[in-house]
């Protein structure tokens, strides 16, 4: 099958159960960015990220007998509730491994939609050999949370919306920035893009010291962070490229953009007050780079992927008090 | 022209100016409220509020001549931001009556988008004169914010969309829950259902002390507020229901439902925890309603309208620190 057609495939078993999330923008925005700014809201999306898009994907394509036994993933938190919520809509026993770190919320929230919740340590622990441990011991199917191309064309069906948004919308020309990864999300929306609005250029955005898809896509070969935790944007912090997704952003993505954690918070205040949207720091990491790095972004529109909203109350009251106004 | 046909032509005349607004949904809410509940993301309209549908219907609705003299309009902040916005892109001159008390988020937002902002004291003065005064003085057309039949039926979009989502989502019996003070959205969408989702039955939320159309429906004939400010729900406060307004909300809605500025603040941090989406008091109470007030709702299914999300900071994080977890 052609990566644009597991992408339309997975786009017919979500329908009636994905929220096509609205593109929505703002003048106050457009002001700061010197430009037309269009945010995907992917944080109203269920479990409050893209990632149920992928979860459902997987867990739909599996076969009723892998579905019986189970599935298990390993995430930070909004790969954990994608997978958990379509395993459990789907009647699928699941299994979540987090990173101890997580935001209470994710570890909750993933518990509460019915998954068994295995924790590790991010720094000590290999979460792949964990859960390589888990799956063959128990006969459930690995559900990765980038490397997977169900789970890639799951995320790619954000891509067909943004397609047919920017023609209702009347964008032509216009870069596409989406918060990164491993870059399951990326991947999928350069391959929608690709087929249906090639004038949508896709671009990675990172958080600074976690920039290995920019690093890696400037260099020309996969390049690794330094460190495996120590940003706010846990959502996006991954060691390094994915093995399917790396070559295919290398084909179809422009230059990645880096911005601070600070610059993250800020556009969490701004989403707050001029969208009315919860967003977290991984999830803000591009519409940060839309409103702040307007020297590196081409064309009179830019569209950020507005990637999720799993934040504690006592974080996003800090980027109210320190940067609201 | 009929209601419907006036709602229909102010549909028209939206279409590519007003967002779209998802109807969203949460396991976490749904079993808070014992049924499935569905939150009319009005939040997320231009402006923060569904106050630009009416205002953008009324300013499109008027001649040439009428647009180029100019608007007024009298508003806490919703409707004026609406206005001022829909007049600003329609090129009109645009006044604006606000009382002094109202959140200075509205205040500023009214002015940035270009609008000339006239305070005055909501307890000592008459808005109403004053909108009289200055319209005869300039030739300004008065937009009133609730019993102006285009107004209605720019608000009445809403229900048009709520019909349409409620097939989408398999939603056939429910309560439309709708945040009310003059009753304008609440009239609109009553006829909008009337016509489109007969068996979607649309029902005023009111906050306590502030209960004017409650009771209004209850007895039969208008009965007016105790008090003319004293809410955090400042959105909703009206004197009394409208001349307008209130025949048609007798006619067609079932009983009205009352919560406390405590529960529209939980509900806010709910909206914030599970939806994702930025509230105000006066935009929460319906969804307090959904969530708080099972006993009175009937059916499997509820639709609450979340009518605005123009809140200040520091009120976001009081609802956050005493009612998210």
């Amino acid at each position: 099958m052609s990566d644009i057609a597991r992408i339309e495939a997975a786009s017919f078993r979500l329908a009636g159960h994905a929220v096509r999330t609205p593109l929505l923008g703002s003048s106050f925005l457009n002001e700061i960015a010197g430009r037309r700014v269009w945010v995907k809201a992917e944080c109203l999306q269920h479990t409050g990220s893209f990632k149920f898009r992928g979860g459902w994907a997987a867990v739909s394509a599996l076969t009723p007998d892998q579905r019986a036994a189970g599935v298990i993933a390993y995430s930070s938190g909004n790969h954990a509730q994608g997978v958990a919520l379509a395993a459990a809509r789907h009647e699928a026993p699941c299994v979540i491994i987090m990173p101890s770190d997580a935001p209470r919320l994710k570890i909750a929230n993933t518990r509460a939609y019915g998954a068994e919740v295995v924790l590790y340590d991010r720094v000590r622990e290999n979460r792949d050999a964990i859960g390589a441990r888990l799956a063959a011991a128990r006969g459930l199917t690995l559900i990765r949370p980038y490397d997977e191309p169900e789970v890639i064309a799951g995320q790619g069906t954000t891509g067909l919306e943004i397609a047919e948004q920017a023609v209702e919308l009347g964008i032509r020309h216009a870069d596409v920035l989406v918060c990164c990864g491993g870059g399951g999300l990326t991947a999928g929306i350069a391959l929608a893009l690709e087929s249906r609005a090639p004038a949508l250029r896709p671009r990675p955005c990172e958080p600074e010291g976690f920039d290995d898809t920019a690093r890696s896509l400037a260099s020309g070969s996969v390049q690794r962070n330094a460190r495996a935790a120590g940003s706010l944007c846990d959502a996006i912090v991954t060691p390094a490229p994915g093995a399917i997704t790396f070559p295919i952003n290398q084909r179809l993505c422009g230059p990645g953009l880096v911005v601070s954690d600070e610059e993250a918070m800020r556009a969490i205040a701004l989403a707050f007050t001029r969208l009315k949207l919860v967003l977290e720091p991984g999830g803000a990491v591009a519409l940060a780079a839309a409103l702040f790095r307007r020297d590196q972004i081409e064309g009179e529109d830019v569209i950020a992927v507005a990637t999720g909203g799993n934040i504690d109350a006592d974080l996003f009251q800090t980027a109210l008090t320190h940067y609201a106004g």
